[in-house]
Parts: structure tokens; sequence; C-alpha cells
């Protein structure tokens, strides 16, 4: 007898026999979960939450790894549930492998499949006799009417035309066209297919993905670091070089950077560059302009206006990017200074304005954007959540790659650490969700309070010459320990701080309470790692319920991906920018305040801070 | 009392007080006529044609210098005839000094003046404070929005958005937009307007011409060497050295010829690069590739096929031109292999389907294009005349410029050569119409018979190592005597051969003779300066009326400036390019014989050959 498992976000459904454990028959339908102890129970890796259905009961090892989440949330280790009916589960980003990861938010966004870029197979004459024959052009717009329903195509790109003479005679006549519009872009062999590429241009990263315009199948997916970092972790740095005449080189490393990571790409599929007809870009909207040339001044002053809010088509050429040299780039528009248009796929990828009850987006990063969706609108702000939430700025912060502890537990007899590593390594760092995941625990046990002050005299708390720290270990490979500072507490503050206050303001100018919110989707590369529970724990997010909470990794790719697959979602995403309104949180007026309460990490403290400041909710 | 004088081609109407003289008239009205010797009636350059009106009776000093002309055409001196009563008067292309001569065709080609590219004056608002205050481009679309019955403006150039934000706060938002149809090419200070440049790309030589497009008045005209010659004085030449891999120098030079010329033309009027926003290039069909940089290897082989016989838009900086960083290129289309933009803007210029009897237009070069018109049709071939009407191939030949003797009378009396020399110099070298000019007077004299033989004994043949020759001078300025050979006279036998081969296979097809044609219409370089009764008396033009042929000069550029001026235009010598017909010549069965007679240089020996060859009009 097999059981049917319903899997979130991917939208797969997968057989489970009689007395399989999950872990194996989720494999077996090849969707990778990371597990590293073999389905022993030990490693605390393929955690899933498990929606509907009989499970059965937890098991001792999965209570040892699991006891410091919240119970009732369904929590359990893949490898140690096996299902007595037919389940419905979610698997979080953190538990999926690498590629699969990339491709989590397949489950978001348009499944239109009207690509921009299309092939037309054509049988082009050659004529060999001397006549009125007219040009090679000519035969080959006669063979597109020909070749169906098209409306006449209106103009060659100055490329697809140097290459026509040689293409067709090499073919002998038999090639595909690829169209764009009303526009020819290339011919090529009848062999191959055209290419696009969608990407999201990050800060810290740039996510790309390649696919298959004939089939709609994605090919390959890859991540790489912007090489853009050497001039600036954060884009306020990255922005100052662009106007102390860097912008000229930031321009060509983005460029670089995609090239790159399709190069790469290209490499594992064994396809052709020249194939590559289109790419779909989103970003922040400071990558978009530096990734475009535009000049960043005025986005960098108040009041921080962008060149551009509108949707743009560029030559591949214009931008340095080495694709087919007639391919063109769409970039949909950014809705403003602050809140790009990544965050516009992401929004449209989550079908926010779809959602039946009040939804809040979160996509944590250096900047984190918010958006809010109660009966239809879209209202979104950007805030300024620094680099904390990445590891930056942090005393023994790191980006969340192998040797960064990522999850710390405090054993509730000793009060010992005990921690959580990327790839299992000896720690080398802590990321983000690390000090997030510390933060949670010292609050738990007391060893800090709601304020955020570490206490003198808890066990574990020492005093240095830069006050006090909780430390992690006592040595580490490179000889020194690892700790959270109180400095490093206050940088987390400051982060959650800065992103809750958008919350807050959002939720006011809506006359909403948290408890009105019926989804809280957590998307970006920390709000997938984050473990929600501890985002709860530390104030990060409003007091909702972890179930109600979704993490869907690369909201903004899928956004993007969605657009290079379908015109209509470009079009989708277009009107739904027009519609989305923007917040701009420096000129709201309770910002200050709001702020300073939601540096607290207890709910109960960030109430009563509200209280003295008079902040609540908005009267209706 | 004046006189009104009608001057054709060039539209005006002169008057001219009782008494004074033709050419002081003209000249008080701006219209610089060509003379060296004060109005003395002793250099001959003030030629021109009275069509209608009492002239008077020519002048001893006319005779003397005009009696090698045929009687009864109304050809007279300019300086030798006063008015005495209202005149109409023709001034051919060689009788005009050099800036006139580059505006001569003024007279040909639309009149309408509704250019691509438009300026509006906008106030564009830049809000200081902090909201939801959309982008720069946002706000100048609502800025042209409100500017006037514009079309929603789609789309701006990477190029022109990147200036944006730095244009707008310079001047505070009180700029000009420069629109091309529905797409921003730019923004520009009030005080500043579009410009536009017509180029007719010679194999030889460049003209250029500058407008300001929000007034349509020409700026300057401006004419230079193609700096493609080195690779070749011949388009055949040209062609080798593109697929001998230099294909990308020759499209850089032709690039750079423009943007020299230009730059001397915006030097002279103080103007800048950047606000040109607009070129318009006609061309043969083999420089349009090699400018375009499209391969040009089937265009050399049989059947002579162009990549594209469309027109086309491309950017100006996809092929190196230098004008505004967003400015675009329109090219016409080319009408085949060997007939190309330049001659459809010949014929667009020339209005030939609005003549209402049969009608001819020879565009004379290296290739000679010919048109005929009859009844609304147009039907065009290619002549291969070679390179010896531009002095190519000649023992002496050079190209028209100062030193080259550009008509040779022989003294009835004695027999000796008299010379006109370019420039009025010691003579350097014969030009074409030089050639043509002896040739004319040897066969008047005798000297030469109807098949091209020089008659030993006759006065002034002698003989040297490579035969027969005709001396002009004994001695030149470096030292070697001028003459014209026999193989001289057999280059320009084979030249003119070639092209009227193409003109009776034309009239052949339409089942017309010569004395059909209403009008000859002469264009090019050449076919300007070429006297056309030299032209008749070697049976170069068939058995016509010397009236009825006219002399136009450069009708491609003035096409590529009609184009430059009205969208209109554009259309209409688009839509004339398709109802074109070409007829080639190389699969032309009866070619071979025609070329026989035709290279004959009496009508009476040409009629003959046809008649032993059976070659007649065609029956209907």
């Amino acid at each position: 007898m097999e059981h049917r498992v319903t899997v979130k976000p991917l939208g797969n459904e997968v057989a489970c026999r009689e007395g399989q454990a999950l872990l194996e028959a989720l494999r077996e339908a090849g969707i990778g979960v990371e597990s590293v102890c073999g389905g022993r129970g030990t490693c605390g890796k393929c955690r899933i939450r498990v929606l509907s259905g009989d499970a059965g009961s937890p098991t001792a090892d999965e209570l040892e790894r699991l006891r410091r989440e919240r119970a009732g949330d369904g929590l359990r280790l893949a490898c140690q549930v096996v299902p007595r009916g037919d389940l419905t589960i979610f698997i979080p980003a953190s538990s999926l492998t690498g590629n699969q990861r990339l491709q989590l938010e397949s489950g978001l966004g348009s499944r239109d499949f009207d690509p921009a870029v299309r092939a037309y197979d054509l049988e082009v004459e050659i004529p060999g006799e001397p006549g009125d024959a007219g040009s090679d052009l000519l035969r080959l717009r006669e063979a597109l009417l020909r070749a169906g329903p098209l409306a006449e195509p209106r103009a060659i790109d100055i490329e697809a035309l140097r290459a026509l003479p040689g293409t067709l005679r090499e073919e002998e006549g038999s090639v595909r066209a690829v169209l764009r519009g009303e526009a020819i872009l290339g011919i090529i062999p009848r062999k191959r297919t055209p290419l696009g590429l969608a990407v999201d241009l990050g800060s810290t990263k740039i996510a790309l993905f390649l696919y298959d315009l004939e089939s709609g199948e994605m090919l390959s997916a890859h991540g790489l670091l912007n090489p853009q970092i050497p001039y600036g972790e954060d884009i306020v740095t990255r922005i100052q070089q662009a106007l102390e005449g860097k912008d000229g080189r930031l321009q060509a490393l983005a460029a670089e950077g995609i090239t790159e990571g399709l190069s790469a790409m290209l490499a594992e599929t064994g396809r052709e560059k020249a194939d590559v007809f289109e790419a779909v870009v989103v970003g922040n909207t400071a990558m978009h302009h530096l990734f475009l040339g535009l000049p960043v001044e005025q986005l960098a002053r108040s009041p921080y206006l962008p060149a551009t809010d509108q949707p743009h088509e560029v030559a591949a050429r214009d931008l340095g990017l080495r694709l087919n040299p007639s391919a063109v780039v769409y970039l949909p528009p950014p809705i403003a200074g602050y809140v790009g248009s990544d965050h516009l796929a992401a929004v449209y990828a989550a079908r926010m304005e779809e959602r039946t009850g009040p939804c809040l987006l979160l996509d944590i990063g250096t900047n984190t954007e918010v958006a809010l969706q109660v009966e239809g609108r879209v209202r979104c702000c950007s805030c300024a959540s620094g680099p904390a939430f990445e590891g930056g700025g942090l005393s023994c912060g790191m980006r969340a790659s192998e040797g960064a502890v990522e999850a710390v537990l405090l054993d509730p007899d000793t009060g010992e650490p005990e921690l959580s590593v990327i790839g299992g390594t000896p720690p080398r760092g802590i990321c983000g969700s690390g000090v997030l995941s510390a933060l949670a625990a010292l609050l738990r046990s007391g060893t800090a309070d709601p304020g955020g002050r570490l206490l003198e005299g808890m066990p574990g708390v020492e005093r240095g010459t830069e006050g006090l720290f909780f430390p992690l270990t006592q040595d580490t490979d490179e000889g020194t320990s690892l700790a959270v500072t109180q400095g490093d507490i206050r940088e987390i503050q400051k982060a959650k701080g800065a992103m809750r206050a958008g919350i807050d303001a959002l939720l006011a100018e809506e006359g909403l309470d948290p408890g009105d919110l019926e989804e809280v989707i957590m998307a970006g590369a920390f709000g997938t790692y984050v473990d929600p529970a501890d985002a709860l724990a530390i104030a990060l997010l409003p007091p909702v319920p972890l179930r109600i909470i979704t993490q869907v990794g690369n909201a903004a790719g899928s956004g993007a991906r969605s657009m290079l697959l379908s015109i209509k979602a470009r079009r989708e995403a277009e009107a739904l920018a027009e519609r989305i309104e923007y917040l701009e949180l420096s000129a709201y007026p309770r910002l200050g305040p709001l702020f300073a309460a939601d540096m607290y990490l207890t709910e109960e403290a960030v109430a009563a801070a509200k209280g003295r400041f008079a902040l609540g909710r908005k009267e209706g």
C-alpha cells in the first residue's frame, strides 16, 4: 500500500510505500533533501513540517534534535517519519540540497509559457541564376510569411543581418529564424534552439537560470558572488565608488559576472552563447542603475530618485553582455529608489494580489523590502536593515558558507553552547542566522534581557576590554575563539528594529494588527535559511503563529524566470508595478519612535515601549 | 524697367534691369555662376541655355567660344546676354560655383518637411522632498504628454537615459526632448536644435549635407574623397579586399569618412556633434554593404545577391558613427546587387514616375545605373561602364580636379588642339569629360573613324611603340606630354558601349525608339560635367535632341536630403523601390551583340551594326 505525500512548496506529489521512511521516498522521487547522518536522526538536517495527515509521533532522536523548536508546529525529521496515511508536508529551503534550493521557487510565479523569443523552421530558397531574385533578407521574410500566422516581420537586427548570408548558405537554406515580437534576432541551424537567461542581480550574489526557450525547460541554475564586491560589500559604498568615477568599472563587472555565470552553465550543458537571445535581469534599484550604466548621484541623495521606474529593453551588446550579438535584455521596472525590480519580481512571483487575506512579504537582506497586501492592494517600503543579517559588521561575522555557525543551542542543563556549522567543518565564523539563533537562545535562557543587554554573572557571560561577551568556542582552526558580543547584539537589534519598524509602519497605515495577517512570506537568502522560530523569538517578526510563515527562497529569481518565459507575465508585472504603492519611510513621521520600540527583543517589551511612545494601531 | 528671369533647375526667379547683363543679375540674386574673365566673354565658363524669351543674338565672342556646340539649342554665355523681355533659362551644373553646385539638386525631390526627428520644449519638475515622486523618466514622460498631441512615448534609448538625470538638473528642468517617432533619443538644452545629416556615400566621393531639423534649413554642404580609396579605386577591388579580411577596416573607414566630413561642417557652423540625431545614407549596394558591415561574398559572385534590399534603421553607434550617442541611421533600400539606394534616391528625386512622357535617367560613374520611365513604370539596369569616365585606365587619365583637361577643341583651320583645363592651370592629365570631348573633336575632324580607329596620316596623328596616338600637348609641368592614345579610345568605347547597351536594352524591352524619349536626365559627377553635345557626338547617348537633355548634378544626394527632411519621402521612396523593375543585364540574351554595336562612335555606324546583328526595336 502506498501513501500519497503532497510536497510544498514544490507542488510535487510523491508516493511512499507502507513502512518506508519519508526521506527515502522523497529521494526516490528526485527531491534532494539535506542529510549527512545516513537517516539515523542525528544530524538534524532533514527538517520538514507536517501540515496535515498522520505521521506518527516524533522519535526520541527527533525530540533531542528539535527540542529547541516550539512544539505543536508539526516539525519533524524526514528520516524519522513513516507515514501512516496521505500527508501534506512543507520542506523549508534550508533542508533542500543546492540545486533543488535554487529551483525551490518553481512553486511560485506564473506558469504561462509564451516567451518573447520564438523560433520558426524555414526553407529559404538560394537562387543560383542571375535575375530579379531579390535579396537574402527578402527571401527570408517571404519564407517567414509562408511559415505561419506571423505578423509581417518589421526589422532585423544589424548583427543578425550580418550573419544571414553566411548561415543561409552553410545550412543550404534550411534554418531556424529566431524572432522577438516582429523583429528578427537571428538565424540558427535547425538543430539548435534559442536559449534564455533569467538573472537576479543581487548586491552580494548573482543567481542565474538558463532556459531552453523552445521547450520551456530549465537547463541549469548557477550562483556566484557579485564581482563588484571588492568595490564595497554594501550598496552605499558601491554608489560612492561610482560617484568617484568607478561607474564604468562597476557596470563592466556586473556584465562580467553575468557572463561568467552563463559561461559556467553553457559549459555544463554543452550549449552555445550564440543561442542565448534574451535575458531578463532583476535587481535592486542601485544594482539596476549600475548595470545599465545609469547615473546614481540623484539616487544617493534625498529624495532618492531613480533615473527610471519604467521597463526597458536594451541591446545586450550595449551593456557589454556577451550573449548572441543581437540579444535583448528585458529589465522590469524598479518601484522606487530603494525598492527594486527584484522586489517587484518577488511580489509578482508570490501572487500577493491574489491572496485572500492580509499577507506580508519580506525580502530580507542588507536592504529589506517589505510588501503588505490587503484586499488586493499592495503597499511596500524599504528598510535599511544593514549588513548584520548577512554577517556583516559582526565581531565574528561571515557569510552563510562552509564553516559558518548557522544555529546555536544552549544545553538546558549545562548552559554549554552546541553549534551547527555549515558543511560540518570546524566553525570559522558566525553567519546571520547563527547570530539570530544564538540571540534567541540567550534570551530563552535569560542570559540576555529583552533590552538586549548581556547579564553579567549569568553562566558563560564574560567581560573583555570591549565589554561583555558570550563565547561560543574556545578555539577554532585559526586559533581565535568565536563569541557573541554585546556589540553584535546591538547590530542585530538595529537591523531587526529597522525591519520590524517597516512592517509596523505598513500595518499601521492599513490599520491592521499582526493578528490580522493570514500569511507571512520570507524570501531572499537570509529569509530562507533563518529559523522562523528564532525570528519570532527575538521579535524580528511581529507576533504571528509559526504555521502562517512560509519560506520561499529566491522569489525575485522566480519572478525573473516567469518573465523570461512569458510576455503575459511581463505585462502583468509591469501593471503591478504601476499599482504598488510606495511608502517612503524616511518621510514617515513616527519612524524614530517605532524603530526605538522595535529594537526590543520580546513582544512584551516592544509593546510596552510602543505604549510609552503612544504608538499603536492607527485609528480607522 | 525690369525683366523677370526664371532660373532652372534652381527654381528661382530673378529680376534683371533693362540693359543689365544676365550674369550680373544672377550674381546679385546670390546665384554663383562660374566666370574667370570678368564678363568679357572670353573664358566661356558662364554657359547657360535660354529656353524661352528674347535674349537677343549671340555676340561674336560667344560664337567664337561656343562654335563647337550645335546651333539652335539656345546656348549662350550669361555675361553676353542682355534680356529684352522675360526669360526662362537653364544653368548647367558645370556653370555653377562649388557650393551652388552641391545645392543644385534642391530643385529636385520632395519639398515636404516632416522630419522623423522632432524637438519638444518641456518643463520637467525636479522634486526636492522624499515621497512617491517617481523617476526622472516618469516625470519626463508626463511632461511630454502635457506638451502636446503626442502619442505615448514608448521607449528611451539607453544612452539618452544615461544622460537624462544630469541634463535635467543642469538645465533645472527646462529642456528640449528630441523624439524620433515614439522613441526618446535625447534631452538637450533649450537653446540647441536637433541636426540631421544626409550622405551620398560614393565609391569615390562622399557628399554630406547638414540640416537644422527644426527649421529645415541646410547649414552646410561638404564633399571629401572616400578614405577607402587606398583599398582600391574601384568597387570590385574593394570587395576583393573585404573578402581577404579587410571588411572591418573598410567599414571603419566609411564611418570615419562620414565623421570627418561632419566634423568639418560642425566646425564651420559652430554646431555640436551631440545634436546630430539622425543620418540618411545612400550609396551603391557594395558601399551600403561595406558601411553596414554586411558580407559581400554573395554580392561578388553570380547571381550577385545583396544581403538585403530592404530599408534599415541602425543605431549610429553600431556603425562606429560618432553622432549623438543615440542617433539613428536610416538607409533606404538598395534595388539590386548593382543598383543601389543611391540610384533609388536619384530616381525618387527626379520624380520619374510623375513625368508624362518616356524619360531616361542616367547616373554615370564606374557603374552606370540607367532607369527608364514609361507610363508610370520604372525599369532599371546597371552597366559595368568601368572607370574610364572618371579618368581611370586611361594613359593620361585623372579625376576631374585642378589641372585636368576637361574639354578639347581642334582649330578648324590648323587642327591644333585647344585645351580647357580645370582651375586654369597647366594641364596635368585628362579627365573623363576631357577624353570624351577630345574624341568628339577627333571624330568631327575625321581624325578618327566611326569604328574608333585613329587614322594614320591625318594631321596630328603619330605612331609610337604602343601604336597610334594623338598628342594634346608637347610638354607639361612634369615634362611628359598628354595624348589620346588608340588604347584610350578603346577604353572609352567599352565604357560607352556598356552604358549605351543598357539604355538600348531598356528601350527594347519597352518597345521604344530613342525618338520616343521626351527627357534624358544626366546625374552624377560625370553626368553633370560632360558636355551633352559631346555625349551625343560619340553616340554615348541615343540620338535625341539636345534640348531634352538636362543635367541635374547629385540627384542621389538630393534624394537623401529629401528623405532626411521627410518621413513621407522615405515611405514614397520605399514604395518606389518595391515597384522599380530590375533588368539583370548579365542574363540579357542580346547583350553581347548590343554591346558590340554600341561601341561604334556614330549613330549611323551603330545602326548599321545593329542591322547586321539583326537587333532592332522589339516587336510589340
